[in-house]
């Protein structure tokens, strides 16, 4: 581990971050291809909140925050900061003091894959946080790390100046240069959706609007009443 | 595994199922002599519901969610959509037009032993999930599965036409013939606790009421003051 | 294991207590040192509660709450009930009932490192639980255990007529001589916490107030430049 | 919970039982269709044990053995006692004792989806475990279940009387009408095996031998090098 | 937490440490009224190794072995050092080469509730090791913690100078004062347990040996045949 | 998620990492500053093995196993699979006729982040693998992957091409480019080790040689005596 800060990151555009925010993270995720969402264990404090930014990252020891101070002063408004530890932690890194310093520069919520606390102060601050665990045990100000290097967090890689999109399902996050398409795809699978979504409020069956009748034949799957089950 | 639509499944009277879910899952469960409860993993991803219905059973392969298609053609008012994985999977196997499709056709909820997306909107459209995990990543349609079969999710064997009562405290699945049983006995329960909540709110003790203290002397329990025991 | 009940056992002031709730839980931990947190695993099943009281211990047989009721009648106006199991369990020893004759007594909440039932009733109730599980699976009444004995929940030894502490953070238990020491310490730390804040809600960074950059300096750490990093 | 103990279990033939241990579970899973498999949580206390027998089954409390000493007095030779908790329990059901009593009566091991201990002596004694935990915490005998009725583990559906083969790959419980059929499915995939291991070794490639080519290609899979992969 | 090192710890005496180490885990723990096991989690990263030994206590930070060197110049043959991480940690905080240290000193081993390294050598070694996790991840030495403070593990409270007993089922520590009753506790079980070995190997049943019989039929547990429960 | 089979990928010399095969996960770890460590997650089905080689990569759907047959046509002598599902699964995705192909084309050993099966046949070939789960689940071969394209497995992100070192503490994987320093480097850190290791075992102490008294005394640690520390 290079311990370095990164500064001078290049940002997507704030406009097209803003535009992003109106899509919901498994839209985005279908849009893309199915890349970047961040897993099932990154869990929101708060319901109903849904964020787009630009990535700062902390790669944090675990048990020290050091970092995170680090990484505040690269932060910009639209920006989002993602903490990873180097090994797995569920200590309390991050609380209201630093997101009252996270939102004086503008910064839109925190990503961290380790603990959070001051939930309940937080949650009335409007300052959104996605964590995988809450703890309210503190850490120390001691060990070297990183700031805008790229983070691995549930299994994808996290690069600095890439794109975040977080809401109640998760975190998703992308390359700033798929911003323009991922607007696009989503935009045209929020159409797509809509016609699907007439049909089947109709009672339309799935079965037939994607054709899966004959796959299932194909697949050999036979339908049987329920008197010939169980005979 | 038999890939198989079960067709035609018989369901209990949607009136008994409607009293049934005037009734707790909690209340419901000792009523019937601690038997059919999903277990502590399948939580609700809102608060404050409570759903009876007839069970419609969706086997799945993970991270495929065909067999969901083939299940909601068999389903009918009155119904709630249990889905089981053949192993574990954390994927968001259903989502808004799921829900959409099931609502047209009278489907009260979703309990799905794998994970589910879109949890704000499903929230906003009032369509109830009871799930283990929640995730954006989506699912294939590739692999065949079956519809009616036993599915066991959670230490309990679900059958289809079974049926299923759930709340904040989880989900009770439990044979359809129990159902006029099942009702009786709550009742009878819950007239019983309101006697007991009763004498409890007035200073009552369960020592008292359920004759406990013999039992503790019978089982060796000592008495000993504070001074005593630290000395 | 002893099988005893203790009895008498002395308890802080409940001024003092009413004093202590004003703070929050990372506060207090904060200033009391960094003991006695019970863990991220401890989670309330409500939102926005904080209760201070004075900790009434029961130790209990995994599905077994016989010595919660034990446990009830040594309760006292501020106490808080604090269950542990001798080995883990997930079942539901605790619901609606049992609440209503605490709150008969004048109880706070309950601690319980195992399950609870009723939770919608409970939330309804205002009675405030932290708890690991919630479970609608009941418990017997057939094995002895203690009251008022020490028990170990998260890493903690938890010891009767000790100070216990809880909000959405978790929970915190610490003795009752160190009550005065603790209102103190985080009065002084909320003082010092407030100008933190308004510095930080200025603009001001982490780096300059807690003295760190010559820390970083001191650790090795470099800064670069976006592109010094991608060359 | 009928509280009950069935006697008298019709048996599968233990030469049959002898004729299924030369198969691995894996591969009887498949020649079964993949029903059957207790799941990756239920792992050997020993390396290169593998057993086969009929079943009989207990159900027990958490942290209570009671209907263990039932069930013993229900076992013949060539069974294989397979226990199930009524909800999750790390304790230590089983150790030398209880398996000097089974092995006194011919039974050939034991599952249980709890906690074993005297690990140390139990492969002392060459009596075969598949256990989810092992624990020297031990339990009581206060509290009723079942012997021989339908239990569940690991999303199977467990019957007395059913099969039992278990191995390092963990357990397979299948219907014992299904035992001559498992046989003859088990040495087909054998031999079938044995042809395609030959190829194989030979340098063979599963992509022909299962003609997957073609699939890859309707599946939209291309062949990029490396430089064009990178450009 | 006070960050002290507590020197001249009184430890029991060695030769009685040797006579317990010839009692398993499991026996001692019920001879000593089921108290002191630390739980499931903690396993051993070798087979077949038994060690009785003095505690050594270790409170450190999570991925920070500073305070084990420390503990080290505190240890005396006969020792086992118990090291604690102050929140959940699965770093590899100890290897080969502290091993050798410990060794020099007449340590007879290590319990530690995070993640050891260099396991295939601590295994050629012989130096017996009991952790939670094995990991690679190396640890700093930056942050302060505490030697032969009470730490807490698995559900215990652990003091310096207690007896620790380890083996393939786990760890046990109890107070040096119950060393003597222990050795006799152990004594007398084993003597009753060979006696019930006796009978269960020729046949004999626990229904009969622990009189289950009366409460089998007291609890209302009723014996069916085959055909009676399936009519 | 783009659905390509990279070939062409250029490899590390075989005789460099035959040498790095000398060294411990750990060690070299530690020689490349820590990093590229796969976690405690990943473990041996086996004890004793080390292997080095070059990374083949395979993404995989759930439950499916159709990319790692056409990742073993991409394989070479001197390679080892690393295979990485899209989203978590235990399903056993391995065994013995696929580690046959492997071992007929030269591949060293498998690391996979889901589960495999036919283990005690793996150990018996002596074909070593590192996995998350054991399972004898077996899977289709229905939906695209990728082959050789970057995945990620417990925090880092693996490069086809990229050097793979195994052994009994986990897995390490880092850039080809890096594979002449790391070979030095643990060299140094070896020869380092041992003048530590001779200094240890002569009873010399970790605080004196890595000078750690002086910030003891930093950080505030005190030593008091036993007799203090209780007073």
């Amino acid at each position: 581990m290079k311990n370095v800060v990164v500064t001078g990151v290049p940002r997507p555009p704030i406009e097209q971050l803003d535009k992003l925010a109106s899509f919901g993270v498994a839209t985005v995720h279908e849009a893309l291809g199915r890349t970047g969402y961040l897993g099932p264990e990154l869990r929101p404090i708060q319901r109903g909140a849904r964020i787009a930014g630009s990535v700062v990252t902390a790669l944090v020891w675990p048990g020290d925050n050091l970092m995170i101070h680090a990484a505040v002063e690269q932060c910009a408004p639209g920006d989002v900061l993602v903490v990873a530890p180097t090994s797995p932690c569920t200590d309390g890194y991050f609380g209201e003091l630093l997101a009252t310093s996270l939102a004086a520069h503008g910064v839109r919520g925190l990503v961290i894959d380790a603990g959070v606390r001051d939930t309940a102060e937080l949650r009335e601050m409007g300052f959104p946080v996605w964590s995988r665990h809450v703890s309210a045990q503190g850490t120390v100000k001691a060990t070297a790390g990183a700031v805008n290097v790229p983070v691995v967090i549930g299994g994808q890689t996290v690069h600095a100046g890439s794109v975040v999109l977080a809401d109640d399902d998760g975190v998703l996050i992308f390359p700033a240069r798929d911003l323009p398409h991922a607007i696009e795809a989503a935009n045209a699978r929020e159409a797509e959706e809509q016609a699907t979504r007439e049909a089947l409020a109709a009672g339309g069956l799935g079965l037939d609007r994607y054709n899966l009748r004959a796959l299932l034949k194909n697949l050999g799957v036979e339908y049987v009443t329920y008197e010939e089950y169980h005979e």
